[in-house]
């Protein structure tokens, strides 16, 4: 037996989330089909970030153990070969015994993607949250600011999520706007539930005009949930990267 | 009774091109349901460039004659709360009577995109033509310079198609690289049959170095076909705007 990581991207449009559900198809469901074809045999993966129903990836990394039947650098192409089409593998291969995607991940990269363009563009309909109405960038930009650095961030995690601590540290939060879409790319150690398109309901929001900075710091500071979120819709958001 | 044209964008992946087949759902059919919704009537709608099965638009201009029931300045509201997700009205409103969208089209755009990166961008699978061998951007350059100007494009279209000449005018051809993906941009008078994608696949096969560049004059000038093509898959075009 060996252990393999892999770096996966995939479309979640057609997923009940990353995470096995019962009665629903999910992304690990799909990839755990994928490597039955390849092993003759059922074996279970882990996954560095669980994403949501409709959430994207762009760099997942998935962890696993199995025989030792199909070399490391043959790992990419045979799984390819068995992938469906909304699901791509960009990087494969063997690593040391204890490898745990999720438990040895040091942080993660996610971005949120508002489309801002007057009518949806149709390209991006899986892929954005469109807002038509113009957002105030700069606004945005400043409040951002607020969740640098290690917070409680129990107001902006969804409820009924059991976690020892919702204490959490973003290092980078910027707003950046290109052509008519507004991307929200946050850096942090980790994320609660729902924690990344909670601030991003919170920023647009602002964004908006229609919560003030002062308001976010009452959700961030003093853990008035009724000034935090609401909960952006799925489909903006993509994890880019996992930090080991 | 007025005339009315749409600006429309569409992403062509669930139909079997724009226009009206009898056992096949197309852009047309889905286009005319939504406006029989609006005014109670089957109203017969014309497009400026009818794109075949898997290829999108961001910007098919369509016209249609109908009653005055609805304001032109209403139109577009009115039909995006009617037509189904993947497709996008951009503009809508009253014009001249005698507006025809295809007839009075002088000339149209359309890009070709290539994802020339090692695998597949998950997020453009239907958007881009996968071919994973570096390609020779200069050499695909040079090589579109020989298609500008007025030609005989025989050897570019696809077999079966009645055109009273095969004779048109690409205005500009010009071929970028972003990021990852390799995109050739067409300007023209006027383009017969899949020839935006069987230019697409001669200018591959060149930038892949399996074809000369001379080779390509021999088809260009001298109607040697076996030099021109293959077709490029569908996904990869899209109708960008039409020119009046």
């Amino acid at each position: 037996m060996a252990t393999y990581k892999l770096v996966i991207s995939y479309d979640g449009t057609a997923y009940h989330g990353f995470q096995y559900q019962e009665n629903a198809y999910t992304v690990q469901e799909a990839l755990e089909k994928a490597i039955h074809k390849l092993y003759g045999e059922m074996i279970r993966v882990g996954a560095a970030g669980r994403t949501d129903a409709g959430v994207h990836a762009r760099g997942q990394v998935v962890s696993f153990r199995a025989p030792e039947t199909i070399p490391g650098e043959r790992l990419g192409q045979a799984l390819r070969g068995v992938l469906p089409r909304d699901i791509v593998v960009v990087e494969a291969g063997r690593v040391d015994d204890g490898f745990l995607s999720r438990k040895d991940a040091k942080g993660k990269v996610y971005t949120y993607t508002i489309d801002n363009g007057p009518h949806k563009d149709v390209f991006m309909r899986n892929y954005s949250w469109h807002l038509p109405r113009r957002l105030d960038l700069e606004k945005m930009q400043k409040t951002a600011i607020l969740f640098l650095g290690e917070h409680d961030f129990k107001s902006f995690q969804a409820a009924g999520s059991p976690v020892k601590t919702t204490v959490r540290t973003i290092s980078s939060l910027t707003v950046t706007k290109k052509n008519r879409f507004v991307v929200l790319r946050f850096e942090g150690n980790g994320f609660l539930y729902k924690m990344v398109r909670r601030i991003t309901g919170t920023l647009a929001r602002v964004g908006l005009g229609k919560r003030e900075p002062g308001e976010v710091l009452l959700a961030l500071r003093d853990g008035e949930r009724r000034f935090a979120g609401p909960t952006a819709p799925p489909g903006g958001l993509c994890l880019e990267k996992v930090l080991y």
